[in-house]
């Protein structure tokens, strides 16, 4: 099945806005099984918008548009779907009270010109957007089946989930149910987890099982796309694979699915009614501001203190003065901030910077020191790459090593950002 | 003219990249006034390839291709290109002899893959590329002209603004120097802004400048573009238009050009050898995080706090216990900070947030309060829409507020975000 996608928006061809609804669509249909063979964008131009649709009908077996469904003149979506299946537009009554009744609820009179939001194209198939105003609707232009598709990337979201994916599945002939499996890790670059998981997907009893990754320094995300007749066929297919993918993988996966790496940090100081000290140099801030803001973090990150100069971090702290850094130190700092905040783990990251201006071989050593009331431990790293990527490898680092030592796991396994 | 732009590469197909070169491409030539009618994304697939440079050269005069020019064999690019445009691919030995220095001046020899990148089709005129080993090209293929780019964003840009640029400009008879002057402005929305600047453009001599936004909450970026025979031209018009923009912006512009707000504020201190330490509670260290790892800060920013709980940022400051809220209470955490890192000036800001779960009505009750030797002053705003859009807001009118300050400028003007 040649599936194309088309972008509508001034905003988008412009570039004034990043077009994430593009990779979000396109990734989405990839971890389902389903390939995407051509991105089309054009403006808010009725001609180039005719022309795409026309276009994509000839080449494609399924179409996915997305933006202009909204109220004002210069959205076109319905008016030339209308136009390319050379059918008319109708007014959707049951959809017009669907939206009188949303700004009832919200205490508003529907300004008229969302009116036209309900008008569609008189062979449409309606899909449902049950968080806006903007209807999608599915119909035949030329041999493709079209899919309309809102531009606010909350109602794309929920509506590609919910109609459009199961749609193109049918069409395709494929198994309807769909489940993505994922798995977060720091420290193993996309191609050494390739070459771990190495045969993995052949675990699964009669295949099924489709492994990708997803990289976004300096985390990697390593995905399970698994399709079958129902649950319990995919959960036989799904859980050989990701017992081995435990296996191999093990210390180095830090959240699963929708968890995060910070998120798993707080909910383990929270399970033992613990709260947590920081102490960070570089990282500028970025350790505290991944925990500090999180819901419930009120009570469990109890202080953060910031600064590039050591005898600083000293003297907030109340220590005297440090040593150069080494893992004493970062032990002792890690110990003074978390009696200095009553926390039960005080969590230090001391980084030395290289001299000099940012360049590609910019590095910095990193010293991690974590202490509770039964003593302190660290860990020393040393990172190239430039000041950003040394200063975000870091404070990941530093994160992951809390969540290895609240796990009881071994903070300082070798990774491979690691250089000497 | 009309001009489409062709991004290649399954990374970017697929939705693993977001793709941002088409962005940074269509902003950029919006910039200089010209429009990008159509966009094409295909992936690393020889069919999908030359259908895409045969319908853009059909339809074009220029078309801008992104990626495909690497040394791989799913680079494909220049063989598509030469077939396209119905000619053979050649050594360009001149672009090999520049390879083989690239790779010698890095002390590594050229791997014999890399000679792939200097095929080039016969009627091809080069695009230099000096920061990398991808060499761009420029020929017809149909009725346009094509000008083949690096999928490296670094070295696309480069090439875009040195060798693309000017070319599109000569063939649409546009005058030939432009420039673009912006300015970064915190705490007005776009129509605002676009309202306060009704009429702008005229003020420059015979026209020739071209008023623009970008919206980035919080921040809004207000673009002059002017296009002119020469530089002195270029000023002649800018003048006017520019020194009547400052005057309607005033105070709310923070920043100019690549200046950033963070930057200015650092720059202010160090003019007057100045020092900073900063206490936030709900802003979790992101103030700490945007002026603590820039170059030079170390002598600067010497000390951060971050706590969710009044009680213990009393606590990290030797305060006694601390009132309900308060302009008064922002100014003491202000002075306390600066006290206790014996810094020039300190920055506390600290909110109060409303209860219950996350939702675009939920809003923050924000306090900033800024200490020198010579006194406290403090400021409030009440902001509503979700936690992350009050986070990044407080953030912002912090650091703005401060920027006021060390201008001698007014720190409470009224802004759009403000409720109540």
């Amino acid at each position: 099945m040649r599936i194309e996608i088309i972008c509508t928006g001034d905003e988008v061809l412009t570039g004034k806005t990043v077009n994430t609804n593009f990779s979000h669509m396109s990734q989405k249909l990839e971890d389902v099984g389903l390939a995407v063979r051509w991105g089309t964008t054009v403006g808010d131009d009725r001609e180039a918008l005719i022309e795409a649709l026309r276009l994509a009908g000839a080449r494609a077996d399924a179409v996915i548009v997305n933006g202009g469904l909204g109220p004002t003149v210069d959205d076109l979506s319905q008016e030339m779907a209308a136009r390319a299946a050379d059918v008319d537009l109708v007014l959707d009554e049951s959809w017009l009270g669907r939206m009188e009744d949303f700004f009832r609820r919200r205490g508003r009179v529907m300004p008229p010109n969302n009116r036209k939001q309900a008008m569609l194209p008189s062979t449409a198939e309606r899909l449902d957007n049950p968080v806006g105003t903007a209807c999608g609707f599915a119909l035949d232009i030329g041999k493709a089946r079209f899919f309309f598709t809102p531009g606010v990337p909350r109602e794309m979201r929920r509506m590609l989930e919910e109609q459009v994916i199961p749609r193109l599945l049918a069409r395709g002939g494929l198994q309807p149910v769909i489940r993505l499996k994922r798995f977060h890790s720091y420290g193993l670059g996309e191609s050494h987890v390739d070459a771990l998981l190495t045969g993995i997907e052949a675990l699964a009893p009669e295949g099924g099982v489709k492994l990708g990754f997803r990289a976004h320094y300096p985390q990697l995300e390593t995905k399970l796309a698994v399709r079958g007749a129902d649950a319990a066929d995919i959960e036989r297919k799904l859980a050989p694979v990701v017992a081995e993918l435990r296996r191999r993988l093990g210390n180095f996966i830090m959240a699963e699915d929708d968890e995060t790496l910070e998120g798993v940090v707080l909910d383990e100081l929270r399970r033992r009614q613990g709260s947590l000290a920081v102490v960070e140099t570089f990282t500028s801030g970025q350790i505290a501001a991944r925990l500090a803001p999180l819901l419930g973090a009120e009570a469990i990150f109890r202080r953060g203190t910031v600064s590039r100069d050591l005898a600083e971090i000293a003297a907030a702290l109340g220590l005297p003065e440090l040593g150069p850094l080494s893992p004493s130190v970062a032990e002792a700092v890690a110990e003074a901030a978390r009696h200095a905040a009553d926390a039960t783990h005080g969590l230090a990251v001391l980084i030395e910077l290289d001299e000099g201006a940012d360049r590609i071989e910019f590095g910095g050593t990193i010293h991690v020191g974590i202490a509770t009331q039964g003593g302190a431990v660290s860990r020393r790293a040393r990172m190239l790459g430039g000041r950003d990527w040394v200063r975000l490898g870091a404070a990941e680092l530093a994160l992951d090593g809390l969540r290895r030592h609240l796990k009881g796991l071994p903070i300082a396994e070798r990774i491979d950002f690691e250089k000497t």
